[in-house]
């Protein structure tokens, strides 16, 4: 069986959709899905976009093996033949437009456009979801932790409490994407290049008679890299003399150790003290390295206290977002093909929040040529030129039409870009540095007021009036 | 890159302290590792055990390939190329035993034993709480879900928010291990033989001029499958009336709807009239299968409720397991090899349910014979013959000495079973239907009183009195 073939990665609905839509001769109609989520996560102020990478290699191995047809063919559906030998020959074929990794995102904003055959476009939906959820959810994750700790050294530690092994590894490059520095998992290091750190565990030092014999075993083992795990025992009794009594030995030798990490306890107590203790012995270049289910709460607290740590590694807490372990992208059809030409199509639903926005969308970012900040971004129908063209635009709260703003003198730079056209990959993956890199400049962008962690200000995403309009007609109809 | 090569599915530190060892010279000592976790999730009074196939397959292909090799060449810690051709080498040579997948476990009593050269058994650790912490988690969390709907359909239909892929088939699988009926995810049920299940997407009635023509070419397309959703415009005014023209159309062609899905709005006054719309018109055989961020909570009080609901698709809340999202399994050194024999060892902490239980470690599930229930689990020292002799036993609460009972006429049936010895898979995994009976006769073992959702009573977990005492023998040592 084809453990890595990720074409099946889908929900059973998906293939039945096909194949009814096969039957009745509809598969190669077009249609245009948006994915977008409807609330940000954690009481965050923005997103961050990730999953891209993902998302490009798994369109491009999309292909239904000798495997896969076998398994189709024993299903209770029973699957024509035929269908099963258009599913042999199938490939991605449409269009595919997105968000880069690493953007600022907002809910309600397109932020994939996949436009194709009903067929295709329907088969990719729960991967693409399952992609983008996941690692949006934890980029932004990683992102809040990056807020509260802009200037330490931030490591993702969470491998052993994940969920499964691919969170993992793109749970850790989501998180190297916003800024942390490095990730435990060594797999996720050589796939992606991530730099990959770890100090020892309990183990090491239980595996010895005396945790003296095993801190000088490890300082000789791996002289350039000693950070000493001082909690075994007794931190401050047993663990920190004796890797100050360690350190001084290595500087006869002409070495330095790098740190000691605390992994329990009250880590501001520990920190300040060991920190004191560190210092009086003249070895201030000793860094101190923290983890224990930490997240930006409590580092942001512990920071508050004065806790002295240079350092933090982060787990659980992260690898799972633990606040809110999933995020709530969906995938909805917005406009169809009919009698050769596209209409706009609209979901009715109880809850109004669930109430689709129909048409085929373009989304841009107005940035203000004085202040060089974000205004607003403004979703607009496909082929609206006010916004690229630099026209005075009226930005107003759809709810409270009240609250409204002129912008002009601004840049209008398109959040979606061309990934795949035709099926063809258009798009150049960039590499993980300068994802980074495009990160940081994204944050840039906003007022700090946009980015806290708390209570941050709500940042505006405006429908253009045209495609407000052509909702509120839609609803109108199926009101009827 | 070999993405699929799972061995560097370890964190950074295991490779540091086997390299270590390796410079000391003390990677061939042998220790004893064990795994379990110190508290049930959600409230639960048990959990189920889960992740044993994913972890025999790991082991079995464990190897450091050229591309590990030439990427652990580069890393910092500059590893000796004598190291990295021992890593070349490498294989899993160690015993582990474990408790068998879809048991009935507890806090504090281990679940995985790895008994092996200290190189190999670092290594493993990481991964094998990877695969052990989420899909026992998840089992958990489905076997919740199974106990307030005892005989209704339960479908899991998560992979959309599930993190990530794997976390998404292997959480399908954890899902059937305790019951459930079926999933969504078509690779799951390509790779492990659960059966597949889906009804349609909005999309599917939104991809036509009418919802009428929707359900009317669906129930032409796939007539042994039909189940509609009926909430894309209107579920009472729109969907069901159509539903039901449908049913009575497919009845003259001698044909029967499955059924309707709700996936919005107030599932209890929904599904109940909906039936009585159904009933009413003949067709009460068409069932009610409902959706939309439900968990053991919502179901059981939509029960209480009177909703008439036949069939549940769980996602998000099941396959992240929200409320909840890691097991904070730990993997310890319990003894280690000196002078040729084994020593216990210990863990020190302030947190006081962190101190580890010293010693090579069995553990027994004491059950009566006059009732067939299981009365307490019983961890013993390796090589402890009373419980397995039948001899009368007393078990007592170590924190609450008063708290005791003497149990005879019991069977003691071990818990660990022996995976691999010396290397070699001496256990055949059985096949998933084969996991599924035997969780239910694990099931059978427990009153209700254990097994309930809320306030369960507390199965005990006893040390047996060797154990205990080398323990407290041990915290003394140390805190001299």
């Amino acid at each position: 069986m084809s453990y890595h073939n990720l074409t099946l990665h889908t929900d059973k609905y998906q293939i039945n959709m096909m194949y009814a839509h096969w039957v009745n001769g509809s598969h190669k109609s077009k249609a245009v899905f948006e994915a977008f989520f409807r609330k940000l996560p954690f009481g965050n102020g923005y997103a961050v976009f990730a999953g891209l990478e993902r998302i490009v290699n798994y369109i491009n191995n999309l292909h239904f093996d000798d495997d896969i047809i076998a398994y189709l063919a024993e299903q209770e559906e029973n699957y024509d033949p035929e269908f099963l030998k258009l599913l042999r020959d199938f490939r991605f074929n449409g269009n595919l437009s997105a968000v880069e990794e690493g953007a600022i995102v907002f809910a309600n904003e397109p932020l994939i456009r996949v436009e194709g055959e009903i067929f295709e476009a329907q088969l990719v939906e729960t991967a693409l979801l399952n992609f983008m959820n996941f690692q949006t959810l934890i980029a932004t994750k990683a992102s809040r932790i990056r807020q509260v700790a802009p200037d330490d050294i931030l490591m993702e530690f969470g491998t052993r409490r994940a969920q499964e092994a691919d969170a993992a590894i793109w749970g850790a490059r989501a998180a190297y994407i916003v800024g942390f520095d490095a990730t435990s998992n060594m797999r996720a290091g050589m796939l992606f290049g991530i730099p990959s750190k770890g100090t020892h565990a309990h183990a090491w030092v239980q595996s010895h008679d005396t945790e003296e014999q095993a801190f000088i075993r490890y300082a000789e083992a791996l002289p350039n890299q000693v950070t000493l795990l001082v909690d075994t025992y007794d931190t401050l009794r047993s663990g920190v003399p004796l890797a100050i009594k360690v350190a001084k030995a290595m500087e006869q030798q002409g070495k330095q150790m790098n740190g000691i990490r605390l992994d329990s306890g009250d880590l501001a107590y520990l920190s300040k003290t060991a920190r004191a203790m560190f210092d009086e012995a003249g070895l201030s270049y000793v860094k101190i390295v923290a983890s224990n289910d930490l997240d930006e709460h409590i580092i942001f607290n512990l920071k508050a206290q004065g806790a002295r740590i240079d350092s933090w590694g982060v787990g659980t807490q992260l690898i799972t977002a633990a606040d809110q372990p999933s995020l709530g992208g969906v995938y909805k059809l917005v406009a169809r093909e009919k009698d050769g030409a596209y209409v706009p199509v609209i979901k009715i639903s109880g809850n109004p929040e669930k109430v689709s926005t129909p048409g085929i969308k373009d989304a841009y970012r107005i940035v203000s040529r004085a202040t060089g900040k974000a205004e607003a971004d403004y979703v607009t129908l496909a082929g609206e030129t006010e916004a690229v063209q630099g026209q005075k635009l009226k930005l107003f709260d759809k709810l409270h039409p009240y609250l409204f703003k002129f912008v002009e003198d601004y840049d209008a730079i398109p959040l979606l870009r061309p990934i795949f056209v035709e099926g063809k990959q258009v798009y150049e993956l960039p590499a993980l540095e300068q994802i980074r890199r495009f990160h940081r400049e994204q944050l840039d962008l906003f007022w700090p007021e946009y980015l806290r962690k708390l209570n941050p200000a709500i940042y505006p995403i405006d429908l253009s009036v045209k495609a407000w309009q052509q909702k509120m007609d839609l609803i109108q109809e199926h009101s009827k």
